[in-house]
């Protein structure tokens, strides 16, 4: 496995990354994608969306079960996006604004400056949102939505 | 980066696995995730479809452009699924039938048997379709469409 280009992000710690309920990943930036494998983005400004396969490089070791922190239970690490993974591999989607030769400037960047990445795929399709079931991450909104229409009582 | 599990699929070799227009991915297999991450499984069930990150192990060198099964124009590999690209990752998105234990019955193998799992992260949201533009695909669907009311008239 080899960095075939390095993320340009406007973060620079994990803590400026927003978390948590309605996080909005609007933040622009760039992936920025080696001369010698610039080739390999030929007609990929065709597509509105991009898979990108990266590594959490500032990530040591890892945890099976954890707590995110949205939640106050711990789940398995499969099913959540803790950077603390046995192989340390983050997936993004991100809208492509434009692209200037190797460079590709995105919207939706959830990762650090500098970041390495390994892959980048077309997005082709999309599950339909009525047959999406969301696991633990349901529950917790459903916990927080109360609560809010609680305190708003 | 090691294995935290293997695919099993009904498929075997490449050339039993769907391609091309309409090809559907419904062949159902499983995903046996090794005894020492198991734990990392906690909450998985509560999801319906995954995000599964694997190795195109039977798969040699890359190519940076190249002509995919289902058109008749080179791409970039980086706009394309194609297996010969610079990290031989692989992403398909399954459905998660049921867990027993360290194994995942999907649906949705696109994989050969075997396949090394790197990892699996739950699906969430889906880019709404009519966001979706997807590049040299819809032309050459536009093309087998226009081809077959051709043929049809």
């Amino acid at each position: 496995m080899q960095p075939i280009g390095y993320v340009r992000s406007p973060y620079t710690d994990t803590k400026e990354i927003p978390k948590g309920f309605g996080a909005k990943h609007e933040a622009e930036g760039a992936l920025e994608i080696r001369e010698e494998f610039a080739a390999g983005l030929q007609d990929i400004e065709g597509f509105s969306h991009l898979f990108v396969i990266w590594v959490f490089d500032r990530s040591e070791g890892f945890s099976l079960v954890g707590t995110p922190p949205i939640d106050n239970r711990p789940h398995g690490v499969f099913a959540t996006r803790s950077p603390r993974r046995p192989n340390p591999i983050g997936l993004t989607v991100v809208e492509l604004l434009t692209r200037e030769g190797g460079k590709l400037r995105v919207r939706g960047i959830d990762m650090l400056d500098g970041t390495p990445i390994l892959d980048i795929k077309p997005y082709l399709t999309s599950i339909p949102p009525e047959r999406l079931r969301r696991g633990w991450l349901e529950e917790v909104e459903g916990r927080a939505a109360g609560g809010k229409e609680t305190s708003e009582m």
